[in-house]
């Protein structure tokens, strides 16, 4: 866990999370290898990232290149749980609560990013829009339909 | 976890989850109390559904009422999590892998949908667009700020 706090920044106690369990699903990466590198968010015109799909998930794959856009949701293993309210700028003025924050410190540091597929390579996808560190792991791969006909039929 | 598999959907064994904990911040109240009921997908003019955040994390909703819509992530504690090849319409013809559906069932089984924000109600907020079941775990709140001005300035 990171350790940084700024000033009047407000912590609280939190129980230890055991609520339910991840599983790494795959592996993602960037050209950053340090947190100051990265963008604050990602952009679709940003560089090529390269997400890496773990055995033995790599048959899920199936169909996702047909899609144009995908939400990635990943593990933000270096991020403190314990913040409430922040103050991205650090300028000791505008405090926000996390939930306002699209900040890496929350209580669960699950990263997201709406991201362009650019193809697919074998067993990863090479995608544009991300945000993370290299080696940051994979949680889940969900593909944005709002675009086009869903593929399932709606419910009777 | 629901047993239920179709015809010609694949299993994989899978280890148990353990590479990370959530903690649930968080409860949702819809009105589904079973899995037939919900929508296929959340609709922004579908019924309010209340978002109601636990303590100690209710101040990191401060902020959180300027925006417009929300990403809202949750925990489908009902879903399996060894399906890697799905038949969504149980049709015995068209076959997809879990990564290239928004299914419940997926090795982590998290669910993600872009909702509107209506209102504050103290803790809780009042939104539209989700699927979810009645009284399904919250995970995190995330701001939407792809249509705004971003709060916080870029990084130098």
């Amino acid at each position: 866990m990171e350790s940084r706090v700024r000033a009047g920044e407000k912590l609280v106690e939190v129980p230890e999370a055991q609520d339910a369990a991840l599983q790494f699903i795959g592996r993602i990466r960037t050209p950053w290898s340090e947190r100051k590198d990265c963008p604050r968010q990602g952009r679709v015109d940003g560089p090529e990232c390269r997400v890496e799909v773990f055995a033995p998930w790599r048959e899920a794959l199936l169909g996702v290149g047909e899609y144009a856009h995908l939400d990635l949701l990943y593990w933000l293993d270096r991020a403190r749980r314990d913040l409430v309210v922040q103050n991205p700028g650090n300028d000791g003025q505008r405090y926000f609560g996390t939930f306002a924050l699209r900040s890496p410190q929350r209580p669960n540091p699950i990263g997201l990013s709406r991201v362009r597929l650019e193809r697919v390579e074998g067993d990863a996808l090479i995608v544009r829009g991300l945000d993370c560190l290299d080696g940051t792991p994979l949680i889940d791969i969900k593909p944005v339909t709002c675009e086009f006909t869903p593929k399932a039929p709606p419910k009777g």
